[in-house]
């Protein structure tokens, strides 16, 4: 019986790359194309974006799917939208996984509780699909409440084998804020790392990585590392590579020796390829897609040029 | 021009009660003529619970709507249901703003620059409902992500005027394992609420109270008090009443010499009135309605006696 972390790391040493693919559609940068085709269709402006994102970021996933592990659509963006929004990102995650994609949740869930349990319940579809409404692998959660709310999101981890990726270390520049508060020599998010860490070797204690992942920002690369080191059986989630200003080099860190437990998230980079250089210049809008083959194969050979191989 | 907290201290005012019912449908809880109903409609299960949660909140509003200011839906029962719940709670928003009630969405959202702005736009409508897809007046925010990622909330609550409650001090059990978490002298939950004060005082400053306000638990009684002298801007949105064991006179603190500044919620104790005594006894399920009725009016009596008069 495969847990999540265990199903994630087969897929990235079948793909041998650690690159995951946000999915963060944004109707003022998508292609022409898609938003003609949308708009095409009818409907009140919410139903046209919905249907612009939803064929945008399957047509992503297409493009993708052969060569990433996993995807990450941002669930704001459809939240935006209302209902219609909701439906896209339903159908998204369920044409993620049916392409064999690994589908990471990008909600930042976090309540007490029965309620957290129904964040869970609406999220946490683990190994099989029809488990959960909105059928994720994995969720992001915000812990900020305290370790009893995580409790639920851990028992339904451990129960469908899904994962979950708790927010330590996040990629905004306003992330010290709160997370690097000092308690006795330790800053607040390393005390939440060593929560992450305790569920890990407690609820899997004869794995190498248990599945309650953690979010470490890849724009802060001496964390990232120290983090790694920290919770050697915590799966990384790390945002901030490319657009947020994350280089390869930089996110080196969060892998172990074998290349394994961290996967390194591009969104803007890779869903909108066709408006930054050289994709620009080279491809250009009507080849968009073009764009988003090239961006996604230069993530995977920058992470292999500075990350350790994957075995 | 009206901000938020202008909006809801007038709404006070003319009910004369502080009182928040939350809005938190379990399917296993709802009165059995609920159920039934929505059953004999047929569909899915999910959009069988989705049709009687919409009902059952309706019937609630109808009940409150007359008395008290305000009503809080706590988002996560309805996302347990996909979207069909997500349909519902759309409607339910509406539908409370159509009785003249002010709508806290609980959806304890938080992310980082242009996501935190797309679920502002999703929740945050304020003043004119049919500014945001969803159109709740304020919403629940969780600022562990930092300061920085606040401001696009602020922003839309100022434009819109709307209003945000920022975890501060939650109600649970294990709200202190990172919230007390003590950084030169001060704790973790005292520094966010400084934060949130600052806010008030910047953005509304000839205000008595702005419109960033701050969750913090009944069940909390010595904090919730040196919290609203910490924040004197800063409304509160105080859970834990009754059910989680907060009693009236734990709640007294949150109100400044006017019985203002604070609103206290209680969800299930009204919500499933009927299943504890004394009015299981009294009313029993055939007559839940009464025995909401009943709950709420001796929620606000029990305010009544033990905080400030309303001025």
């Amino acid at each position: 019986m495969a847990s999540y972390t265990d199903r994630l790391h087969e897929q990235i040493r079948a793909r041998q790359t650690s690159a995951l693919v946000g999915l963060d559609p944004r109707w003022n940068l998508l292609p022409d194309e898609i938003r003609a085709a949308a708009e095409a269709a009818g409907g009140t402006t919410s139903e046209i974006h919905a249907r612009a994102f939803q064929s945008f970021c399957c047509e992503l996933i297409d493009i993708v799917a052969p060569v990433v592990s996993c995807v990450k659509p941002q669930v704001a963006f459809f939240e935006q939208l209302g209902p219609a929004g909701i439906l896209a990102v339903q159908h998204v995650i369920r044409y993620a996984r049916r392409q064999g994609l690994i589908v990471i949740a990008d909600a930042k869930r976090g309540d007490i509780g029965s309620t957290a349990e129904a964040y869970a319940d609406a999220w946490l579809a683990g190994e099989d699909p029809d488990r959960a409404p909105f059928a994720a692998d994995a969720l992001t959660v915000n812990a900020y409440l305290g370790t009893d709310t995580l409790a639920p999101f851990v028992q339904a981890a451990c129960e469908r084998k899904a994962g979950l990726y708790i927010l330590v270390r996040t990629s905004n520049p306003g992330a010290a804020a709160f997370q690097d508060r000092v308690t006795d020599s330790q800053k607040l998010f390393e005390g939440v790392a060593d929560v992450v860490e305790a569920l890990n070797t407690e609820n899997w204690p004869d794995a190498d990585y248990g599945s309650v992942g953690a979010v470490v920002g890849a724009t802060w690369p001496e964390e990232l590392q120290q983090l790694r080191q920290r919770m050697p059986h915590t799966p990384l989630l790390v945002p901030g590579y490319g657009s947020q200003g994350g280089t390869a080099a930089d996110v080196a860190g969060a892998f172990d020796g074998s290349g394994l437990g961290g996967v390194i998230n591009s969104s803007r980079g890779i869903n909108f390829a066709h408006r930054k250089e050289p994709f620009a210049t080279e491809f250009g809008e009507a080849r968009w897609r073009d764009a988003v083959v090239a961006a996604t194969q230069q993530m995977i050979e920058d992470l292999r040029s500075h990350t350790p191989a994957i075995s």
